[in-house]
């Protein structure tokens, strides 16, 4: 395993404190229990929007921490859901007189722990599941897994608190962005967890592995590597019959790159997809490409597609100011 | 090798029409010759400036085409140097009345055609060198490499052209910048070339090379493998006695991915160094980490420190809205 850490035991702790020192004009970091969050809340009762998950998918959540987007983000060990005094703490923190959104992938750690998180608080709390990765049957048993779409649901539904909305709006809003919201996924390699110290699957350099989540796990099916056309097929043609986009149904087509693929690449994948689409009539009006989602070092990418209405694009398009994502302010 | 592309020779044309498409609010792009310009050109006379050098560095340099930043970008083939006419030809798309200013990577190939160009233009021209890369000795034939430093002088001249700088004002401000510049990096890793189609370099799985630059060669020196604590201090060691900054001098610290490095660890190069220079009574008032100059899928990183003084606080801070820096706007 190469990797620059002191020990696999220092490396979150060492890390966040990284995090804030690089971003303390916007953030702040409580130690224990572990959580980030935003520095000035709102000065008008908000909702508080919290997310949280497993670290390893930086610059998810904690970079997303901010003006018009989450309230405060609880990241857990590498791969391993954050604990319910984790959201209780960041939950009481943030909450100023509007209620908790809990905005949750979905993962059977993450949705137990902050469920009971939910339960022991005192003020108005509900949860957005996120289930965007269409590579999951949607009647598979623990549901769809939540991936590159819920950093969408986060930002949508940061606007709209920012902007005033009810925690039941603001629900609402976040349960009908992840119904519109796809992704799929395609691996080439796996990723190394520090803790086991050697990737977590082998995969053959004539292999892919398509229809992967972002913990570096095996995918729906290994395949022989194809060239790029034929690899963004395959996700286009996962996504489409989910969505049904009709013709001139504008959308966010979002290119998610799982960390060590390179950005040429990751441009070349948005090219394609988005040729597919348009040649349907798809309307591509909002686009993001870049890291975002990640997966430690895994090579590869996810697609996603968001259906958009004047609404959704109206709050993709208001300010943000987060570390990692920074438009309008 | 294992990348998502169609072919050799269609990756470079086929990333940027996906940048063209997913940025088409603020950038255009030229097919032939290829070159990345903004879209709106301000509408006062304003000193264009230009950059380019290999492709395989994104976002470098056509990411940072935009308001406050480059006027235009010429991409060659990965780690190729473009061409003059690419350069001549974004020259007379962008020049408006003010003359125009190159920014230089020190590479010998980048040198020569940008000097090539300088002399076919009919309009005032100018050139800055950036020499970064403090693992080369300050005497080295050649001079010293432009690396990761050369985002911070683009940023900081852009923001003065901006703002209505002379050519000669903006020159002599990118060679202050410069100066004040230096950056030290590590790889854990080689990139692969897609012409070459496997690692530049074998490395093994206890080695690292200390003082590399951002084409996947071999650095100054391989070394065994050490822990994070270490490499930093190799990285701040090197930079430390370039710049000799004094006890409460302002600073903005850099941590440079490479590619293939999870932001987990680049935020915890950041902490350990900016600990260094804090404990030396230095203090960081900026700072920027990510994956900025990147080297394919290269794991690593490099740390550039630049002196800061109030006149370049306020040029580091003036808005900036590019596909891969963006704030105030």
């Amino acid at each position: 395993m190469k990797k620059i850490i002191n020990s696999v035991e220092s490396l979150l702790e060492e890390s966040l404190n990284g995090f804030a020192k690089a971003h303390q004009d916007i953030i702040e970091f409580n130690n224990t229990p572990h959580f980030i969050r935003r520095k000035q809340l709102s000065t008008n009762a908000k909702v508080a929007l919290i997310s949280g998950g497993g670290s390893g998918h930086e610059p998810l959540h904690t970079g997303l921490v901010g003006i018009g987007m989450l309230d405060a983000a609880c990241p857990g060990y590498i791969f391993t859901s954050p604990s319910p005094d984790q959201m209780m703490a960041a939950a009481e923190s943030v909450e100023n007189g509007a209620g908790v959104l809990f905005i949750v992938k979905n993962y059977a750690g993450d949705v137990m722990n902050f469920e009971i998180a939910g339960e022991m608080l005192s003020c108005p709390c509900d949860t957005v599941l996120v289930s965007d990765d269409v590579s999951l049957p949607k009647d598979h048993p623990t549901g769809r897994r939540g991936v590159a779409g819920t950093l969408i649901v986060e930002k949508i539904v940061g606007a709209a608190a920012e902007a005033g909305a009810s925690l039941a709006e603001c629900k609402a809003l976040g349960d009908r962005v992840n119904k519109a919201t796809a992704t799929m996924g395609v691996a080439l390699s796996s990723c190394t967890v520090p803790a086991l110290g050697k990737p977590t699957f082998e995969i053959a350099d004539n292999e892919m592995e398509m229809g992967v989540g972002i913990h570096g796990e095996r995918g729906r099916q290994t395949m022989p590597l194809e060239n790029a056309d034929q690899i963004v097929k395959h996700l286009v043609e996962a996504i489409d019959p989910e969505l049904q986009p009709q013709k001139s149904q504008k959308v966010l087509l979002h290119v998610n790159g799982f960390g060590a693929t390179p950005l040429m690449e990751l441009y070349l994948v948005f090219d394609l997809a988005a040729t597919l689409w348009q040649q349907k009539g798809i309307d591509v009006v909002r686009s993001l490409v870049g890291n975002y989602t990640t997966s430690l070092d895994m090579a590869g990418c996810s697609v996603t597609l968001t259906l958009l209405d004047d609404e959704l694009i109206g709050l993709w398009d208001a300010p943000v100011h987060t570390a990692n994502l920074r438009w309008g302010c």
